[in-house]
């Protein structure tokens, strides 16, 4: 019976219910209340509404559209690839080459002709060379250290991290939204001064 | 220090930490690997990336950057309200009720501007007399019945949900999305053929 259902529409809904994986994806990054860690799915949710309400802080005037469509799926390689946290310099190392090969797997599930708008849209995302890309990144970097501070720190403190490894690690969202990155530099001092990071 | 904010960028970055809270509101669907309850934030992500990936099979066309955007902020008003089993009548009574409180306060926390974007957002998902909600709509319903379809309906079996209620509530998927809700129709026939759901 379902054998009726188009061979598009079919590969549409394989991607569907693979990418449900990533609600089991956790990162460092605790929820606000603590309670646990932060899915990478959630995480993606809460960018893209963050991208739309502080459209109005990007550098340049930017495609809002395709900054939430970037956000929506610039986590789903970590089904195959994991969640490489920023501060692990090891995992980092071969990072691209893992994600590189899950991309290929995962958007390949998808039509060709999604499959290369959506390997279009990770790509843009993580080469940070359009307005839309060094917004979408600014935003995916300041929802973390939203968290960090308003859990003291539980992320920082839990693995270690200094803070001026946190504002190397996030400078660049000065490119994308400079109004944002302003406060982030002041989060981050305010962190140090509370003990939430270490200097 | 932090004082140094603006009040706008404040009242906005408060909003966006109390909506961290979705991703602690518990949905009745199961994640497709059965390991536990799907959150309601998630369930947003996934939603608003398969309205993108799903886009031709609207009826219409529609502004998907304002779909996506419908189906980003749909449920945050389950964080004072819950999330109502749509195959609970009592709880149904006074969803409205409790879901307007809730997007007064929740929406309130914004800019007024904002704030009124918001709720227009809201108010034309729940209403469903545009295009683009009726496909956001027709997006939200497909993806609980896939779920369903995919764990052998976990979560029908639990709640003793019958073919007749799916069809019932689901059936405005077909102003929205046609061509999903003949699948879905099919789904949920093979559902009852196999055990999964009671005819």
């Amino acid at each position: 019976m379902l054998a009726r259902m188009s061979e598009r529409l079919a590969r549409q809904l394989d991607f569907v219910l693979e990418i449900d994986r990533l609600k089991g994806v956790l990162r460092r990054t605790f929820l606000v209340d603590r309670s646990r860690n932060e899915n990478s799915a959630e995480h993606s949710w809460h960018i893209a509404l963050m991208a739309v309400l502080l459209a109005e802080y990007s550098a340049e005037p930017v495609d809002l559209a395709r900054v939430v469509q970037m956000l929506l799926v610039h986590d789903v390689v970590e089904i195959d690839a994991g969640d490489t946290y920023v501060y692990d310099l090891e995992a980092y190392r071969d990072k691209e080459h893992r994600e590189r090969q899950a991309a290929e797997r995962l958007f390949g599930l998808l039509p060709s002709d999604q499959a290369a708008d959506v390997r279009a849209l990770w790509d843009e995302f993580e080469a940070r060379t359009t307005p839309e890309a060094r917004f979408a990144n600014a935003v995916d970097r300041l929802q973390p250290l939203l968290h960090n501070f308003a859990t003291e720190g539980a992320a920082w403190r839990q693995h270690g991290v200094r803070s001026e490894q946190v504002v190397s690690h996030n400078r660049h969202m000065a490119e994308g939204a400079p109004g944002l990155w302003d406060h982030a530099r002041r989060l981050i001092e305010e962190a140090v001064a509370r003990g939430y990071l270490a200097e």
